[in-house]
């Protein structure tokens, strides 16, 4: 289907980006180009070359090259990603970003930031907020992560709840088309129905359709105060059932609201040497709020305090300083290093399902893993039901009984988000390690619409192939 | 390209949603389905049928019907769009979805409403209200219009400014293909990286890449409070610099921000005998806040006020109840019904540029206004760059010369617009009406993706054919 690499075409590619941009023949260098977060080796796939380019016009130009010699093309940020999708599967290039990482523009006036893809997402923030600005988009990974990945990816995090994923804020983009054009879809624009919306199709493609050259992102008012509190609960029930009253009866949409279940505070406790006294509670909530005033924040999270309390919290701390904050913030990142060190194998997982839906979920989860007797740690994002399922590997089985009963608990596991009205993936994508079970929860007819699509942008299907379809 | 409808065919509508809900060989009641509210009667065309389906499944078989034969398919909400999408312009059948007007579901734990496509805009915050909840999607004509067409067009409106645009709200879709399956992407899911974004790829598509049947909206609280501000400026130029001062000085993102040239105002004022003392002024904007906390929101006039006043304000008026903010939208409202008055015959137009270039822009359409003699009043949306520049035939010009002048007029605005890095459509939509212009705007291999996807899900072009590409 695809043809290998020659001498000659890597030539042509040197004559693109330049002898030194192009990585050949040398399997150590080309090695880090093979996988990305995903642990699990069996899903990296070495390329055949890495090139890094410098601008569209020399990515058009790798492209035109790809489609006449029918070599394909994986597109890769930072390498962050959680579903394999900048592994290059079938060999062929790795087209890499890194290069491609300047802070184009930062207009105040329009509160637009322009950036190539290759800018770490933190250093946005870190470029607007001397302007009273900020960008919204926060993915967990944000000091490692790339802008480009984020939105290839449609990348989530926690402030989802109140700001919305990645793709809100993407307004416009300069694409790379799979066939080598370039592309200019919306700009400094906060509305646009002039055709179809291919910029949010472009998001969350994970480089399927197309390679993002210029990013325009939306900014706003940097938020001038905010507060954290980590409230206890006996159980996970009592603690979800909070989460539509605070929107609700309490008419607070908070940053974020991140639920734990003990498996994995406990875990992360443990491994921190946390203090916290919570040995007798079943779950938690951590839940941020933000604003510019800070008697405002004090009222609301008085009102949320109380809400919890009356029903059923065992413990509210609050945390309105950086040191507290970031105390109780280590708790909720430090779960999958604290599962680490009890086994490094997990299947990091982050299905969604409607919120009221989340207690029903996390008890057929301890069924299935009580069924195959693989601890099921489960954290994440309560305010909007995107859930971490993360099954760890018992240290005592092999890794390829471990392959074969995951991969019948993920199917398990993906039949009740889909019983529940859900979906498999909320922020990390289907890439090439959820590709298989895709015909398990959505209809043939969504799948072909999707391959139609791909079919249709990219004939010879030479952008990232053997992902999602 | 096309076949006639027959009478079998007619029959086998018939059979499918019986016979009261075909309309056939009646041309006064087809006149009513022959066009939308753009007045200019030359876009209007006469369907051969109209049906009126109650259910995803009977659209299923009418797609599937209508491919088999051929017959081209136009669906329709309640036919208050402005870029002629719902004309049936190569004939065949209107599919309206009138009787599709059920509220299905209010979900208060997943602040999710599930509505059909033929309900009323407004009815859904009727509906909700009662529940502390509310959905912000607001276009203008909001007592009128249905959420599918609001859907297919992704409606902007008054509320962008903080909350976006219809799109932003809907997070699952049941869909019918232009082949005639029945999809369901997405659901009452925060968080959705399944695949490809297909939802908003069918939000803004002009009914020509699916009918909806069923439309999950996101609800968030509903506010306790809001107040209006009505803000005199000597010219325009000075009213919008203060815009982004608001945003990032002020760091409040106000509900709405909409501004009024003096020929609109104007018009407005002396139409409703308003007693505003509006002479001197150049420019009007209407700013809206909205929140839970009064006080803040005092807080929040008083910091936009003096904004104002310390950046060339004429006059702040303060609305702080339901009649003096009635009062105050009445103007805004208002201005095509004033210009009526004076010539019936206008062409709403509503370009997007950046909010930095909305002074530049409205400079070059006083250019083009004295150019070609026609009265161009300019309103809209200041805090998202989406102006309703507005060519109103003068009475002396016979419709000949109006559409002859027109077209030229337009022409030139779309390529001010587009040299300004601004687009021509931000919540009406390409359609019928403005199709001849997007080669214009867009760029070659932006249309060739349009078209590459139109014709990957609707092969044989059944569905809506003649609009956007």
């Amino acid at each position: 289907m695809y043809n290998k690499l020659t001498n000659e075409i890597v030539e042509e590619l040197k004559k693109i980006v330049g002898t030194n941009n192009v990585i050949y023949d040398d399997p150590d260098a080309l090695e880090a180009y093979s996988h990305d977060e995903v642990a699990e080796k069996h899903y990296a796939h070495m390329p055949e070359a890495v090139v890094k380019p410098s601008s569209a016009e020399e990515i058009a130009r790798i492209m035109k090259l790809a489609n006449k010699y029918k070599i394909p093309i994986t597109p890769r940020g930072a390498g962050s990603g959680l579903s394999g999708g900048a592994v290059p599967v079938y060999g062929g290039i790795v087209l890499s970003v890194e290069r491609m990482n300047r802070i184009l523009e930062i207009d105040k006036e329009n509160l637009v930031v322009v950036v190539e893809p290759g800018v770490v997402t933190n250093e946005i923030n870190n470029a607007v907020k001397e302007y009273g600005l900020f960008y919204a988009g926060y993915p967990m990974s944000v000091e490692t992560c790339y802008i480009g990945g984020n939105v290839a990816e449609n990348a989530g995090g926690g402030r989802a709840v109140k700001y919305g994923v990645t793709g809100r804020y993407v307004i416009g983009l300069e694409v790379v088309t799979p066939t080598g054009d370039i592309v200019h879809l919306g700009g400094k624009v906060m509305k646009d129905v002039t055709g179809y919306d291919l910029i949010h199709l472009m998001v969350g493609s994970e480089g399927t359709l197309g390679i993002f050259t210029k990013i325009y992102l939306k900014l706003m008012p940097l938020p001038q105060a905010k507060v954290d509190l980590l409230v206890l609960f006996h159980d996970m029930d009592t603690a979800i059932k909070v989460v539509p009253k605070i929107m609700t009866f309490g008419r607070i949409i908070p940053t974020s609201i991140e639920f734990m279940d003990d498996l994995s505070f406990k875990a992360a406790c443990k491994y921190l040497n946390e203090k916290i006294p919570f040995e007798e509670a079943g779950a938690m909530l951590l839940i941020e709020l933000d604003g510019n005033n800070k008697t405002e924040l004090e009222e609301q999270y008085e009102i949320i305090g109380n809400l919890c309390m009356e029903n059923g919290a065992i413990e509210v701390y609050v945390a309105d300083n950086a040191t507290t904050s970031e105390r109780i913030w280590r708790i909720r990142r430090n779960i999958a290093e604290a599962w680490k060190q009890f086994s490094p194998h997990q299947s990091l997982e982050d299905v969604v399902v409607p919120i009221s839906e989340i207690p029903t979920f996390l008890k057929k989860i301890r069924e299935i893993s009580n069924k195959y007797r693989v601890p099921i740690p489960c954290y994440g994002h309560a305010g909007d039901g995107n859930i971490h399922a993360t099954p760890i590997k018992p240290p005592e089985l092999s890794m390829e009984e471990w392959h074969e009963k995951l991969e019948k608990l993920l199917e398990e596991m993906y039949v009740v988000v889909k019983e529940l009205g859900g979906v498999i993936s909320g922020e990390h994508g289907i890439g090439h390690k959820r590709k298989k079970y895709l015909p398990l929860v959505l209809e043939p007819a969504h799948i072909e619409m999707m391959r139609a699509i791909k079919k249709a942008l990219d004939p010879d299907l030479i952008l990232n192939p053997g992902k999602i379809i």
